[in-house]
């Protein structure tokens, strides 16, 4: 079985072929300036890379450029479109509606559209890509959707409900939904498979720490707690966005500021975190050099950042009542050795401990960085979100 | 010495006058509805209770009805006002500038008038007292300010700083101040005294649960974190209040329900929180017995709450790299036993454990109620804010 998987953004398609036997990447390349301008195709497959300024009006356009690579030229992977089994999509936003990965159906496209208001800008980008996949593929071919909050939908009322009026929970869908579920579903499987234990039997904290940063806790293989709230700007400061603050300061800057609410949520979204703090970059590598060549905004947001992620570990074993694993994934959690020796050192009261040496040379995708003693195993683990849609995928189309 | 402590809303004034030889309570009462219809003085002194209807145009009035309680008919408790020897003063809002209780001058007050725009309730009213005690015990009789922010100033910058850009912080204020410092001070004081030890040797959580409600972690006799924000909105959900929640909640309910920033303070301020999710009241009193009657919403807020002091112990215990001492003062904190035993329960693997027998039966100012072989002792104090600011008042008179 071939599964195509796709992440739509508004003006792009990132798609990647995986031959489920084996769970090997046939190919995988980036549409991008869909509907503008210079729009380009990017595709790597047989060892080669190609880039080729290709027109696309929409989505539909990609998608055709997608298939002639997969089947034409020095690119090709497959001698025919028909031998793709399945789609698999990520869909940012799954609300309570969505628990699970599901076949998309026309009523499952209306949904994810009356969730919109919730994510406006993904879950549009998402039907786009969805819509354009049944238009290129026809409807024989099944596209799966793969949530972004699917995994977190097993938390209890506890933890997602916000004390505001309840009503608006109701009419408005106001609660945490959590995000990076595929990646948190991934990396709390691996880290199960490499303590030698079953999902069902282990406490496991997971930090995904990238551009976006979220954090869960998953108890027994299901998310009980996650960082990021309603939408993706809750939790953590990443890279341009704030995480949380006094919900106070909103109205307090608007109001200094002059700007609307729109404008508001702007500056909290892409002028905030890293950047915002350190007034250097957005990007954590550029910030720890600004850090290392003495800029003290740099110092302080690395050491908010280590700190803030310290605080949800501390919180999140006290959901669990404990803790067995912590599992650092993604950009920064992969390769950022500081933030996890900021995040592990002085956390022997929770009987965690990393060996300093091992977290200095972390390599592969699975590294154990866990010092002798330490009751809590500390795991530098690959995230893959496109193999767990590819996974998720199978599965629906398996069951179907 | 005897020291008079004020705590003045912009339309009342709480009195105390406390002798500081033996700490001993002399008389207390408030003044109502000041420059309203219908004012009121309640004056307790000699085992009676009176109350009165007088006219207070403004602050000045309500305080010369206070001289006139303490020194003349049956609630008498002085001679002559010549026998207070300093009036000791709430003020919320100390910012930056504070960092410990001061005398009041005239530029002591400029500066508290400057922070109003971070208090903007609560410091305009502080200086109506200031202003009203100067005229009516002279200029020979010393002030001084107590502030709520003011314990908290040690903490450090990765804790008090948001990750919005930083000129905010520059140019507006925005960080982390933390308020009820008076309380956090008192009973982390008089925790260390009932462990036999000496503050700066324990590190402690003091969870001041009431009609507004912080947490504060102590480690070594100084605050390093707590969860109030910029404004006493932040942190845990209150009776009104709704506590965090995701910054991106405030522009989409905004929008949604077509209401201004002012408003939307106002949702989050005073219609949130326990009131708020219940539907029932915003007395956790009320909401326990709707939650015993069966209500379902009932039932839930009091496990929100439960689950958000929990998670912050946990994290101040990551915090602190351990805790020893955790601490319930405030209304709730020291009458609600459903929320220290749902807190404290399942936190083993913090060695913390409480004996619900003892849980169950707390009465007096102190009451310990740890179980027997649990590391973390925890502890249920009456907190005494006025006698805080008495013996703060007489620190810095006695140092002039």
């Amino acid at each position: 079985m071939k599964v195509l998987v796709i992440n739509c953004g508004s003006s792009s398609l990132k798609y990647q072929l995986v031959d489920m036997n084996g769970e090997k990447v046939l190919c995988k390349g980036l549409c991008e300036r869909i509907g503008m301008d210079g729009s380009l195709i990017t595709h790597q497959a047989n060892g080669g890379k190609w880039a080729d300024q290709i027109d696309f009006p929409t989505h539909t356009e990609a998608f055709a450029a997608v298939v002639a690579k997969m089947t034409e030229g020095e690119g090709k992977v497959i001698d025919d479109v028909s031998e793709v089994t399945a789609i698999g999509h990520r869909v940012v936003h799954g609300g309570e509606k969505f628990q699970a990965s599901c076949l998309v159906t026309a009523e499952v496209i209306e949904t994810i559209r009356e969730l919109c208001p919730l994510a406006p800008l993904h879950n549009p980008a998402g039907i786009l890509g969805l819509e354009a996949a049944k238009k290129v593929f026809g409807e024989n071919v099944p596209n799966v959707a793969v949530f972004d909050t699917a995994f977190h939908s097993t938390m209890p009322a506890k933890a997602y409900m916000y004390a505001t009026p309840y009503e608006y929970y109701e009419k408005y869908g106001v609660r945490r939904y959590g995000f990076h579920g595929t990646s948190h579903k991934f990396v709390s499987k691996v880290a199960a498979e490499v303590v030698g234990k079953k999902p069902e039997e282990i406490k496991v904290i997971t930090c995904h720490l990238g551009n976006g940063s979220s954090i869960a806790a998953v108890d027994g293989g299901k998310v009980v707690d996650t960082s990021m709230g309603m939408t993706p700007l809750a939790g953590l400061l990443m890279g341009t966005r704030c995480g949380d603050i006094d919900p106070s300061v909103v109205n307090f800057l608007m109001t200094n500021l002059g700007v609307t609410g729109a404008e508001m949520d702007n500056i909290m979204n892409k002028k905030s975190g890293l950047l915002g703090v350190s007034g250097v970059s957005s990007d954590k590598r550029d910030v720890g050099n600004a850090a290392d060549a003495g800029n003290e905004r740099a110092k302080l947001v690395n050491e908010m950042l280590n700190y803030q992620i310290k605080k949800y570990i501390g919180s999140y074993a006290a959901a669990m009542n404990g803790v067995d694993v912590v599992v650092f994934t993604g950009g920064i959690g992969e390769h950022d050795d500081t933030v996890r020796a900021g995040v592990c050192t002085n956390m022997e009261y929770l009987g965690m401990k990393i060996d300093l040496e091992k977290n200095d040379n972390v390599h592969g995708d699975i590294c154990e960085i866990t010092a002798e003693g330490s009751k809590v195993r500390v795991l530098v683990l690959a995230t893959n979100e496109e193999l767990m849609i590819a996974r998720d995928t199978k599965e629906v189309v398996e069951a179907l």
